[in-house]
């Protein structure tokens, strides 16, 4: 049984991991940290890491970057392993992160979910079998309230394919304003908005009368959650360092 | 059983109407035009419209653009229905083609394939219903030595879509160029290019919590084959006129 | 300004019409009937159709077969215009309301998403154009948890393809228990279960060398409580009659 | 250069073998072996195996199960590399081909296409990370003359990732003739036929709000003669035993 520390326990993801581990049998939530009131919480919350006295457990933390300095600090006086899953962390927050991971264990991934991390995996393995040969494209599709393009998510794949190819590939994101055959050594990215769609990624691979397409859709945040989850389990009882999503996967 | 006078016999196109029409019973070739030698042609051939010397029949044009006149002179003179499917006609031709409509029935259309025209009329019908509400976006994907993006079908499609939303939408190429939310007034054209793809369309109509996708995918030329001889049978017993695949959808 | 009278106001779909209705300003809640307590409801709540005694408006109903009677005695005493989306409804139900239609406006459908019906409604159309010579095949995709398969969305996206075609096609959902070539006059019906997948229809038409596939994918219920307020908004001045979502498309 | 004998070289898969060869630096026909004739081919052709009396090279079989005995024996006796990739082998063939394997270099596989091995390959690695968490689901489409269901390929995949789970899973293929909740321990495999659909594989691992897709799409049998050339090349210079499409992966 993992036992859970939950900071930003009061938000939409906290809430989220909290009814996940509700219904598993081998985590749950022994304390909260949020500022915010959650009716009905069936476990204690504290308003900040540096009042926080409950029992010990893995951090799970999807708070703001503001807390992360007090959540560290936490950890390692009582030496608890901490799943990092706050975004927009600063450069400093993310130096004493790495600082932290040499006495505790810590989790820390640019995207928490399994499937997004095992995708970029597969991509990887696909690009070094048919690299060179097969054309690689990206489709990406996100809600119309979406400010960025393409997503995060899409460089982090195209990233991670442009790591096994040589030379370099290009990101092309509009053939609209040319007018020419594609070059081999170039990767679409296209970027769809519409709707309430909540992220989908699909990468072909383009060959000589075949097409090899790996994909994932997510349809609720809720798999961030589950992924913090897996990483809290994971972390229990490993030695200090710095892990991610790849060693998950 | 439909009679076809096949123009350009001996061209790619022209062999795949012939295929196909041998493995029919509705309809066969009884003579074919074209200065090229197609080897075992079960039909004669005649070298171009001036020498023309066999039986009547429905025309079918799978040419040149050069031959469009004495094609249309030849089926005036004989009566002859026409199906014209030779692409990059000059504007004086596509004006002999309404011409001579008045005298003879002519099916003349941007794009033989039965499918893409259902398509298009199955957008309209979407647009009309969905319309304002949900953001439209077109994914079209062709081979890696296509030269033009958008595809010409793409932006028929766009074009019919547009004909039905008010105001007039705003086509959009690049989204990773701007960073803000998507306008309600805009469709989304996005060029996958890789491999030998033929040709696929995909339209969404992305609303809350739901997308409609409507596609077509072609994996060979003889589509436009297939769709000239359904014109053909239909173009028969018409009266003169100007016809296209939307009469027949 | 349409006023609705949530019948179910405190159940998850009369709370999804509610915080709908909420973002519009077309329409807008002005009272509920319930036995249940909605906390922070923003407009009074009965607890019985008997006992309604709030202001009139188009009455939407997401409650129980039970208040059926109830429901339509107190709208054809007010001559309130009634949208009725409650499923499982008994004969003598289904009876009352075709009776109650003479007298008031009623919106009855089997499926509340506009985007499903529209799909019903392509799907007649395509198979129109391409019936008998076309191979036609649905794919539905549902979560785990589901009992019943086929989806009854897929049975009427079948039926109403079936009543285009000529003869009757045979329903088949199994060929890994024959060996034989596909027959012209059958539709394919998949049932894919897994995971946590709300809702995904695609209807595929397999012709020679090409395919269209028109499909719908639900991301979640909300896609129903958009549907009532559709109708709801468009049964406001009709005249008395049964309609459907068949009306709204 | 790799120099290919090539067996079969007037059929169908033979002629696209010396198509893409032609088209390539690194590798050409040097000889056939056929009792047909093949008009204009470029290289000199054997009627047998047992009068083959061309250069060396790398053998590429395309031909028919009644001549392995024979192709065989010419590989040892000129310890020439082979790849064998007729289908319907019988036992007794399969036997002679291990038993050839200790003296020369053998290629042979089940699916000579490299994507269809690559998708194998990948579905594994996702089995083994999602494995008991995910449902896993394959859908196939092929087009309407075939005679079997699932496809010898659907198979291979669902074994492979039965290979991976434990307890091994029930294989699925109607869901229409029970009403209850899918069980973890299956996989669904369903047949999708219509049209000259060529070959597309789809697997699905479907988990709490998210799905990855894997999937593989031919559009011609050329995927075969491009994936039996790069065996040849890779089989070229490598010591006796057996390979397959899981060494070039």
């Amino acid at each position: 049984m993992t036992e859970l520390i939950l900071s930003g326990a009061c938000g939409q993801m906290g809430r989220a991991v909290a009814a996940l581990a509700a219904a598993r049998e081998d985590c749950q939530v022994a304390a909260g940290i949020d500022r915010r009131h959650f009716p009905g919480a069936p476990f204690p919350i504290f308003p900040s890491p540096e009042q926080y006295d409950g029992p010990n457990g893995v951090l799970v933390d999807f708070s703001h970057p503001d807390l992360c300095q007090g959540l560290l600090a936490l950890a390692r006086e009582r030496r608890l392993p901490a799943v990092i899953c706050t975004t927009g962390l600063r450069e400093e927050q993310i130096g004493a992160i790495h600082e932290a991971a040499s006495e505790i264990p810590i989790f820390f991934s640019a995207n928490m979910s399994l499937g997004v991390n095992l995708l970029r995996e597969l991509c990887k393995r696909a690009a070094q079998v048919l690299g060179g040969e097969y054309d690689i494209e990206i489709i990406e599709r996100h809600h119309n309230q979406k400010l960025d393009a393409p997503s995060g998510t899409a460089l982090m794949l195209a990233d991670a394919l442009a790591g096994e190819l040589s030379p370099a590939p290009q990101y092309v994101y509009d053939r609209h304003s040319r007018r020419m055959k594609r070059p081999k050594n170039e990767i679409g990215i296209h970027s769809v908005r519409g709707g309430t769609i909540v992220g989908e990624h699909e990468v072909l691979f383009c060959g000589e009368d075949e097409v090899i397409t790996l994909s994932h859709s997510a349809s609720s945040k809720r798999v961030f959650a589950a992924g913090a989850l897996r990483a809290a389990i994971f972390l229990q009882d490993r030695a200090p360092g710095l892990y991610d999503m790849g060693d998950l996967v």
